[in-house]
């Protein structure tokens, strides 16, 4: 389908045109018991009824800013689960007041601007794939809400090919960056599972972490520079490879959310495209084994480009493996030598802990990258069909792994039987590994009763932060914090760092108008 | 000579027993024309006639709190050749009037409560090899200055061999954390050239860098968590392999040098000891080849240990070589797994630029590492014979190397021209490089006069700074920002970051008392 013809579904995840048809709900969701008979059906804009917009734009401000109830409905949520479920039942009550789609940084500034001379909220928006609440705001003790979606930012404004870095507008989305990128034979190199739909400046808002697993993944290492626009003026890093002058400006941009200023441009380090490429997929008989292996990889500084444990419901599901055993999907690439050497290494490595290596022709990897992208869309159909499934993803140390990981497949577990009546499943993946410790993810799945799935979802994801704070797992890995995860963020963080943030916060954005409730407690909330 | 036999210098680098003899000072100043015939005199304690203290410390903090002259008088000054200079011609007008050394966190936290009650600024004080004037206070608007030394904090306190990580008290200089790791197998890999004499915190408070070139070498990469005693609070993040949850609050506190909170542990990253080692040493005839070769070098992924680029004057001074050329010194090791198939990589990259590879019997790369812990006493010879002796080190982009070296080369040559009346010497090696940059690292040798050498330094400094800045090359790449470099660091870190850093001192450290004049301005000042 060419891309002209395709739309950005309002209510789920990427495009419209992508999204399963009623009838492949119907299939897939078969495949649960305890689920509907029918999908939950799909609203029409023009019902939803969005309250009226409690802002009215200025004159100077046409054409960047509208009331538009399209525009208003796709830009209410981000992508989580329990922001499908709301937006299938038409509970739309916080929709933005106005969406800005400012065409230069200028017009960035001109919304700021306006928005604080009428007390209004502003919500950075990029892709609009956060999961974790990071752009729904109910604007409570503001005039109304602007969300301010930078995607018409979205062009690489300069390339360095010496330094192999670009400057580039923070509203791009993956695939346009890349294309801008591959004239020159450069890439991010950075594939975090929403690349189609989340932009550059959402990446570096919220930390993101790329689809390798190891080495120089996350965005944060990829930065050379960059350009935030604040209530209090612009702030720009220079472009350096390495800096000790003072604690890192752009470390403290990174993560903000949105909280702290918009990013508007960054230099980006970027990477020439891989030439050399070498792959494997090994299976194990015991969780145990598996683990062992994974850390001598993640420990071996050998840093393979992919390194993905894969349990056995998740190799299943995925394609990878049907036989009950754990899947370790290895790869190694490079653009400017072999690395056969280097997959002899690593599969060697794999075998002395009793790993299987699987013929080639299995394709192992390929299986599971081809499902990985088409994941989001699935689970929007299961959730059509009734069933409560959301993922969550955390990172801990070797040492602590195999008790959280018993905790979460037993008391969780638990947690889901008692909340939904049936016994879900819960799949687990490794997205990333350290030398220190591991990233695994969790996938959840089961039959929710109509009209109580975000409820139920709440009462387990309460549970699953409880359980990752009690191993002092992070609540988050690469998801954000946003709305939903406050209440792990808040055990979580230094209580120094959280009256240090709300100092930097009171400096930069003076009136609190930033995305409001994101990280930090609204104005005038209490630590 | 047995470690319990030698003493550390009061005015100068490191051992009192290592620093070279007047004899010893005499030939080696012979090599450069226009120094004196003498070596400046080293003044005993007894005959700097310190200014009495200005504080008393209470009976409690008796045993911890000293007025000891020699102890106050090797507490007054780092290691910067200004520092030197001052300290071997008696100039000590701001020695702290009280040095702590406390032996647990709890009496750090007694120093600081005791200091806050008095009035009194506090200066957090690890190895004391501060370049930057990062230990020099003299007060001004407190009524007094405690210099809070806490190297008695200095054990390994846990070790995690699986995840291979360590908590450690900030205080240990290198050799002591090694020796106490080493029975494991495991070391923290982090060997900055003042190694034998900086602390663990100090690496932390100043984003040390360390001694490979490339790859995971920065102190901030080894970071798992930290501890840090504020005024208003200790702060401990969790230990995690990594997190998206907000800005990372470790991220904050490394490269604040002292003036946000006193750090006391932290848990750090090891590896395990290499075995597996290759070198190869490689002449260059022209610069931009050498360049060109690095760059190649450091963009292949390939990461080597080593990767460091002499120019003939470097060459020259360390014994690498004597005929003229650019050398590169290049390691590759591991403790996993043979390396020579990357050395070969490596060799054939240097000899693709021209590179002409060195016999192994040369020995370029053990000459010129056993001159490099050399260097600082050498240092402090030249000083005492009157020359203008002293390094700065910056990095920036590939793109932006070739002008800034030839503005350095240059421009600020005209300048150690016109202060000092005569040609002088400036070498460059390279101390780190990037994907997308070098770290170049600058020695300056020149005939000073005497008694207006530290001022004949500071003008070359501003120079150098103001060279700095015109090509937006960091004003420093590892030795931190202090007192010295706060010229240069104004003009660097973006306005509101300034801001959001003030907000955080005030936050933290409401009454300014630590390390006040680093990083940003004392009680009362503007920004």
């Amino acid at each position: 389908m060419a891309t002209s013809q395709r739309t950005r579904s309002w209510w789920g995840w990427g495009w419209e045109q992508e999204a399963l048809t009623d009838d492949e709900c119907r299939a897939y969701g078969a495949m649960m018991p305890g689920l509907s008979a029918n999908p939950l059906p799909v609203p029409a804009v023009a019902d939803l009824g969005l309250v009226p917009p409690r802002l009215t734009a200025p004159a100077t401000l046409a054409g960047v800013v509208t009331d538009e109830p399209a525009e208003r409905a796709s830009h209410t949520y981000g992508k989580a689960y329990r922001d499908v479920i709301r937006a299938l039942r038409g509970e739309m009550a916080t929709p933005p007041d106005l969406v800005a789609r400012p065409r230069s940084e200028a017009q960035v500034i001109d919304v700021l601007d306006w928005a604080a001379a009428v007390g209004a909220a502003v919500v950075p928006f990029g892709g609009g794939s956060s999961v974790v609440g990071g752009v729904s705001c109910g604007g409570e003790g503001f005039t109304g809400v602007v969300s301010l979606d930078v995607t018409a930012l979205d062009r690489v404004l300069e390339v360095d090919t010496t330094s192999r870095a670009a400057r580039v507008q923070a509203g791009v989305l993956g695939p346009h960056l890349e294309d801008q990128l591959r004239p020159m034979g450069l890439t991010l190199r950075h594939f975090p599972q929403s690349f189609e739909f989340s932009s550059l400046g959402g990446w570096l808002a919220t930390r993101a972490g790329g689809h390798y697993a190891t080495g120089p993944t996350h965005i944060d290492d990829f930065v050379e520079s960059m350009r935030v626009v604040t209530p209090s003026g612009v702030s720009e890093s220079w472009r350096l490879p390495g800096s000790g002058a003072g604690p890192s400006p752009d470390r403290l941009f990174l993560g903000s959310e949105g909280t702290l200023g918009v990013i508007t441009e960054a230099w980006m380090r970027l990477q020439e495209r891989p030439r050399f490429r070498a792959s494997a997929s090994v299976s194990f008989d015991h969780r145990d084994a598996a683990f062992e292996a994974v850390r001598e990889i993640a420990q071996s500084g050998l840093n393979p480009a992919n390194c993905r444990l894969l349990d056995p419901g998740e190799a299943g599901l995925s394609g990878a493996s049907s036989d009950g055993s754990w899947v370790l999907v290895l790869a190694a690439e490079s653009h400017h030598h072999e690395v056969t050497g280097d997959m002899d290494v690593l599969v060697e490595v794999a075998r002395s802990h009793g790993g299987n290596v699987r013929p080639a022709r299995e394709k192992a990897a390929d299986a599971w990258r081809s499902s990985f992208l088409r994941m989001p869309y699935l689970r929007d159909a299961m959730a059509r069909m009734g069933a409560v499934v959301e993922t969550f993803e955390t990172a801990l140390t070797w040492d602590r792994l195999p008790d959280l990981h018993r905790a979460i497949t037993t008391e969780l577990a638990e947690v889901v039987q008692t909340v939904t009546g049936q016994p879900g499943l819960i799949n687990c993946r490794f997205t990333h590994v350290y030398p220190d410790g591991a990233a695994p993810y969790y996938t959840v799945i089961a039959a929710g009763r109509p009209g109580s799935e975000v409820a139920m979802w709440d009462d387990i994801k309460v549970a699953a932060m409880e359980i990752l704070t009690a191993h002092r797992a992070t609540v988050t890995h690469h998801h954000a914090v946003g709305r939903d995860h406050r209440l792990g963020y808040d055990r979580q963080r230094p209580e120094p760092f959280a009256r240090a943030l709300v100092a930097v916060k009171n400096a930069l954005d003076p009136t609190g108008m930033l995305n409001p409730g994101v990280l930090i407690p609204s104005r005038g909330g209490e630590l």
